[in-house]
């Protein structure tokens, strides 16, 4: 009779919490994305249903569709688990999920996750906040690029770190959009891509070189100065480890 | 010879992750925080060493000084954990402490922790960003007030969700600054105390209102539209769990 809207954390089960680890151990069915990692989901009792609503390309399941999914299914089960990649509360649609249960009459409980947004600059070594560096981190999705009405580049030069997530993509407009707005062509970026994975990647550059970064989704790009902090000496090194 | 540098969330085993979890039962020595939660401390096995370098008022360990003791630690033990409330990297000086190790060659790895900033808001049921609500959020440190130089009211009208750390103290001069910067003095807050913890408590009210709230440290104050989201029938529920 409750659904337990549990982040997974970026990575694999390394970055998951334990309240998260116990309750997909007692999980009877798991609602989760495409983005939460094979070892994370390899926790679910074999016993268990597992559901997967990640969105693939031209396959999606609907938000609403998912909802009344939650709805349906908290009805038969005691212990549902709602499993998504990172934080559900950052760019996760948690709310809108927290919103239907609880109009629904489904109690709720809500199991914070560590986030892609902090945590994967971290992992390369960067600090989104650091004493006389950066004050702070704004932390935006740039899956539609930057919004024109809100000056990022003015904060970053204030010292704030800008966490775009989901901006591959759009990489070359969020470029142009902070030089126009009077960042510094040098100003210092990490692009962490598949960060807390296997496959995590981590590309330095200056912001004039963004948009002819070759990389892929999924990833966080960070802008500011803390984001020259952290590389030099990597090597064949996991990323987030430094010697 | 390894520094962990580990977040060990906001609150007690169940904001740990498995990462963390897993080090912590190998650890030889554990440098950690006042804000650490003892069931996490009650992990440390028996024979490690355990230093508390919690910043009590008049009793701090400088930064200078854990920054020598972890090179020190590094050079004895093969196996530090550097352990610090929340994440490491979100004004946890974590930063800091990874520039001065790898500058003694100390190999760090860093274990991202789940951040306060993100889930003190989602235990209250406050998602930080929510479609059509709130296109991003901005995490600053409140306890000298809000940077005069950015118009953190102007944020909070396009739709960002301002998440103030360690800005009880000085919550009088931030609604001062928001107000006085064209903020609406009935735009949503909540205060969260002491997020994740037994003795979480959650409060909500209107900025205008923001000044003469009775709330303590630790807490993290929110403010945007999204605040007004996961209030109406907390009761006798623990602050997570919403039926």
């Amino acid at each position: 009779m409750t659904v337990y809207l549990v982040g997974a954390g970026p990575g694999g089960v390394d970055t998951l919490t334990m309240r998260g680890f116990r309750l997909l151990e007692r999980a009877e069915v798991v609602v989760h994305d495409r983005l939460v990692a094979q070892d994370v989901l390899a926790l679910i009792p074999s016993g268990a249903e597992r559901i997967d609503v990640g969105k693939h390309k031209g396959m999606a399941a609907s938000q609403g569709l998912i909802n009344a999914l939650l709805v349906s299914l908290a009805k038969r089960h005691d212990c549902v688990v709602r499993l998504k990649g990172g934080d559900p509360f950052v760019f996760g649609r948690g709310g809108e999920e927290l919103i239907v249960l609880r109009e629904a009459g489904v109690p709720v409980e809500i199991v914070p996750g560590v986030t892609s947004a902090i945590a994967a600059p971290a992992v390369a070594g960067i600090p989104v906040t650091h004493r006389g560096i950066a004050c702070g981190a704004v932390i935006v999705t740039g899956h539609a690029g930057l919004d024109p009405e809100i000056d990022f580049a003015e904060l970053c030069r204030r010292g704030m770190t800008l966490v775009i997530l989901m901006g591959v993509e759009q990489r070359e407009t969020i470029a142009r959009h902070l030089i126009s707005g009077g960042l510094a062509a040098h100003t210092p970026l990490a692009v962490i891509e598949r960060a807390c994975t296997p496959g995590q990647h981590v590309v330095r550059a200056k912001l004039e070189g963004l948009a002819s970064l070759d990389v892929t989704s999924p990833a966080v790009i960070v802008i500011g100065a803390v984001a020259a902090l952290g590389g030099a000496t990597l090597g064949a090194l996991a990323d987030n480890q430094f010697v």
